[in-house]
């Protein structure tokens, strides 16, 4: 038993590192999304996203505190991946209407990662007792959701008036 | 107008050559994690999607044919580091008590970057009009958020069993 909790314990601890890697990454990566976005909306949650980032990374850090740890990142391929996939859609596709379309699609992959991870730290954090973790964790990941929420309603928005206006 | 369909055309080829990609390498994938899995649930579990990931393989083309395209996948570096990331997982937590809870993690993380992706998909089907292709897309989507359902229950399992034993 002794055993499972340390190896939980090493998973919880490499998943944190994982996630605020990618926090920090995402961090930097608002703001150019935030520029290059045509519509006023995706800017406006981009930026929005951005101050709740800056949120995210400090309740992290909370969270290594709780288990005694030091706040490190560990390089992620997939996030690097996915936040550069944003980037490339600002480029590539810059003066297209389908600009926002991309860099919705982009952002949207980057919650989903996001709250896959949020979920499984905080079913760790429960299993592994550590009760303070688990509201801290809950509150990034709802905030993760609804992100993602509006992302869709942006997107699905789009949609809608095209529709209306065929 | 004309030209906002061609880019919005462009990003939905792009995106099912993105998830196509992805798809493979997941059926290359899955029968090492049901092989790896320590628990019965789990290893069905990873079976069922396999078997699923197969019919998924064969809608994509569907829709590939659909909007007159050859079935050709792209290189993808972000389900190469979520799927990598399983293989390590199985390597380093052999025999660990852990290894099926960061074995789940990992699959969770791979269903949320399908699940973004279909989403996506599925809405700019919509906007080009695609029907058949939005049917197509929704399946799948549906099938992706079961298997993740079904994943976090497993993960759930584990601690409230723990819980009870407490």
């Amino acid at each position: 038993m002794a055993q499972q909790i340390k190896q939980l314990d090493e998973l919880f601890h490499e998943g944190l590192k994982d996630i605020y890697f990618a926090e920090k990454k995402i961090l930097t990566a608002l703001p150019k999304l935030a520029k290059a976005a045509m519509s006023k909306d995706l800017t406006d949650a981009f930026e929005k996203h951005h101050a709740e980032t800056e949120e995210h990374v400090a309740r992290l850090e909370q969270v290594f505190k709780l288990i005694k740890q030091a706040p490190h990142g560990k390089t992620c391929p997939a996030i690097m991946g996915l936040v550069e996939e944003g980037q490339e859609i600002a480029k590539e596709y810059k003066d297209s209407p389908a600009l926002d379309a991309g860099l919705l699609a982009a952002a949207q992959a980057v919650e989903h990662y996001e709250i896959a991870r949020y979920g499984t730290l905080r079913t760790w954090a429960q299993e592994l007792g550590h009760k303070d973790a688990v509201t801290i964790l809950s509150k990034t990941l709802d905030e993760e959701t609804k992100t993602d929420t509006l992302l869709t309603k942006l997107a699905e928005k789009k949609v809608n008036r095209e529709a209306q206006t065929a």
